[in-house]
């Protein structure tokens, strides 16, 4: 077990109660005395407590780090600083994307807690995904997200001592690298204790990528990058269940795993969830065919995210790059402008492939790996989640080893309709 | 100013010998009294004070940071706390290499001094070259420190944990790396107040560069390169200057520039001032010819530098990868070694391109930066100089921009040969 620094104890309804009551601007915001706060345990992730905190005036969310894997127990310790590199990230979010992320009202380093705004009615976004909800507003929030992050943290808009302070800052979250790495970047291309699928349809897929030497190098490659590329502060968990949203409002939460990684790793994350709801309508919708609008609108927010994200991206480049990269007195002039605005493209579709192959790492994942997606999960029926799982191995597999073959995000949408209609043979 | 720590002071002969005696066992290693030693401040490079110390028993060597570059006085300042991250590279190199770094004796974090071991009779590298001297053993040596020391703290070799815990411990040296930023991948191809060049002479060149489009970008890759790729701990000023040997000993000094940078910034280091002593050898030799066969083994060692490298960095990769990247498990059975072996393979391509790239980098800057080499600096004839340093800058620019034409050491070694009879034309 983790070392608990002095002071530090989990809470629960009870001692929330006392604790918040001593804090007098989350009381006031409260308002009314403790006897009339309903606190309520929520935490559906894996990791953390949550409580839900209502009283007469208002609510907040409390979140506070458990010296081990929620999910797991005691049996998987995982240190209580998550909470401080979680307050970090998001304080820097909020600086730098304002109400894209909740509020904080009030951190507390000892007790690993975080108080903050409760979003209210939004819901998790993978829910609304499943439930065939269209957020039509959601590319512009998140591209806006992404952009605004990824740049301002970058060596494009930060000189050297800043971005080196910021990966001093974030270099000790190696627990919840950890276990990208782990989970992400390896368990799924090996036989691992923790992996797990729909077996035995999904058997043939599990071991032919067990012994895919393209694909694991393929998928070292991208562990490498993972591993060394310092190019911006990443939320490092952007997947759905990440986002809380209404159709009018984009939140991203609980970037505990933030820390200066590639950036291809954050813009992949939402893409590869997106292709994961798309390949899950067959699973969800009422009778064939009752979501093909919904799958055009996930595949044209596909195509949105990605460039809206560049066009913010670069028009951030263009405006404001004060950082030590691409020094604009290299770029003076006409000549120097066409030229910088040429490298820019070259930048951009880089980074594009490196997202592909982050994406496709986040897919496999999803259907080989420990943690699963509810929006596959929650098919009952095995055949039919299995024959949409392979459906997105397949894909998947090919993204990350021949990256090249998806130079844009429509070659992509491509693909996904084509696998959507195949139907993968599956073992048993 | 900076602000300088409580105790900080700069020592002179005087203040030295006081507190080098109160030090048992350097005392003991210079033997006698301290009215019996000898205190000769010799320092040549350009940021600290470099004290030899002799005494009846032995000698030592003091260097201790001021809190302002050497060469430039007050003006510039620079934090004492370089001392802090040469003692740290200093002692991993140590740990990694042996003998091919000075032996600590004694480390003062207050007053910003190492005392190490005195070596004597080597002389710094870039002197022996310039008067032709062949170091038979070098590219033995070289090779070896660079392949342990680039192995060992990379990710091939590193736990994540580690490997992030040594990203943070060098993550605040960056005030040398700022000069490193500036003087090497901005100044050169922008007007700089700093910069000089063989004027007239290289003055077509130096505006030339300064309107290069295409080696604009190269370098700016470069430079992002530097500033995001957290690849291994870099000595980071890797130049013959930085290098003492005999015929038959090398030790490679004064790594106060160290942080966890791009691998191929280190080699390309070495590989460069091989290439600009090369193209200096028609400033020293006696008659037109007369150095030819020193050419010749120039040359043979700079390919036996990156042979050799390259032999022991894929020999330590195959006995010693304990990192988390490129995971055994994944490669296991025949089939799995030789994926991977092929991989290997394409690891080193894509290191020696990025060395190709640096090594431009680091010729140009020595022709067009403030900081020039003796190598040719020492070349009188200004016309004569202009020539070489010409040729220097021409490979350079070919190999920087055109890296790709350059698959293997082989490449350039032509190259060079083709440029030094080439007799470049100059302005003035």
């Amino acid at each position: 077990m983790t070392d608990l620094p002095a002071g530090y104890r989990a809470l629960d309804a009870k001692t929330l109660a006392d604790y918040l009551a001593k804090l007098k601007p989350i009381a006031a915001r409260l308002g009314g005395s403790p006897q009339a706060w309903t606190i309520e345990e929520v935490g559906d992730g894996n990791l953390n407590l949550v409580f839900k905190v209502h009283g007469p005036a208002g609510g907040v969310i409390v979140k506070q780090a458990l010296p081990y894997v929620r999910l797991v127990g005691e049996a998987w310790p995982l240190p209580l600083s998550r909470a401080h590199y979680e307050h970090m990230a998001l304080s820097e979010q909020r600086r730098l994307t304002g109400a894209l992320v909740p509020e904080i009202y009030h951190y507390d380093e000892t007790l690993a807690l975080i108080v903050m705004e409760l979003l209210a009615p939004h819901i998790i976004m993978r829910r609304g995904m499943i439930a065939g909800t269209v957020y039509p507003k959601f590319a512009e929030a998140i591209s806006t997200f992404l952009a605004e992050t990824l740049f301002h943290t970058s060596d494009l808009a930060l000189t050297a001592d800043v971005k080196k302070a910021m990966i001093g800052a974030f270099s000790g979250n190696t627990a919840l690298c950890k276990i990208t790495e782990d989970l992400i970047f390896t368990d799924p291309y090996r036989i691992a204790k923790l992996n797990r699928w729909t077996s035995p349809q999904l058997d043939p897929y599990a071991e032919r990528f067990r012994g895919d030497g393209d694909l694991k190098v393929a998928i070292s490659r991208l562990k490498l990058k993972f591993l060394s590329s310092a190019e911006a502060m990443l939320h490092g968990d952007l997947h759905t269940g990440s986002v809380m949203l209404t159709p009018d409002d984009t939140r991203v939460i609980d970037p505990e795993f933030a820390f200066i990684g590639p950036m291809g790793f954050d813009i992949g994350a939402v893409l590869a969830n997106f292709l994961i709801s798309f390949f899950s309508q067959a699973g969800h919708e009422e009778s064939p065919g009752a979501r093909d609008a919904y799958r055009d609108w996930i595949l044209a927010t596909f195509v949105a995210i990605w460039e809206g994200f560049s066009a913010k991206f670069l028009a951030l480049w263009e405006t404001q790059a004060k950082g030590d990269a691409y020094p604009s007195d290299l770029f003076q002039g006409p000549l120097g402008a066409a030229r910088l605005a040429g490298e820019r493209q070259a930048y951009m579709q880089h980074l594009w492939a490196d997202t592909v192959g982050f994406a496709a790492a986040k897919m496999i994942r999803r259907v080989l790996g420990l943690a699963h997606n509810i929006d596959l999960e929650w098919i009952k029926d095995a055949t039919v989640r299995a024959r949409c799982e392979a459906r997105v191995l397949t894909l998947a597999r090919d993204m990350m080893v021949n990256a090249g073959s998806y130079p844009a995000p429509g070659a992509i949408i491509r693909a996904a309709r084509h696998f959507d209609q195949w139907q993968p043979p599956l073992g048993g």
